[in-house]
């Protein structure tokens, strides 16, 4: 089974590589860019076919190592 | 104009933050996971209504900041 997390930094967090990464396409000549917002992309491969037990350990990998969860968001996809 | 962009790890090309993640994860009893490949998750709100248009920037930013196209893969979404 395939998992797929995302991890994004809260909304009313600042995201300071956001912002340089912001500032470097100005600087680049891409002057519509607005705000730029940067997170994490897993991809696990999880060795189990139960999707209920999947879905179970995820959260708690995700609440545990994946997401630093005071200023982190999280949500996963399963497929397969 | 709302872009998504996933950065990615080429398939053929070692991911040592993802093997340091599956060591963690297994290490924490985890044991059911196995590989993990960490990308890059981006957010970019975009003062445009020309989505041809910004397909073409998009493509620019990645190409030239956004991703490594060497030994990194690049996907985007638009909405909005």
């Amino acid at each position: 089974m395939k998992a797929t997390v995302y991890v994004t930094i809260k909304e009313n967090v600042l995201d300071p590589q956001g912002t340089a990464v912001q500032g470097a396409l100005h600087t680049m000549g891409f002057a519509e860019v607005g705000s730029v917002r940067i997170g994490k992309y897993l991809e696990l491969e999880l060795d189990t076919n139960d999707k209920a037990e999947a879905e179970v350990q995820l959260k708690a990998m995700c609440e545990k190592l994946l997401a630093n969860t005071v200023v982190e968001d999280y949500r996963f996809e399963l497929e397969g």
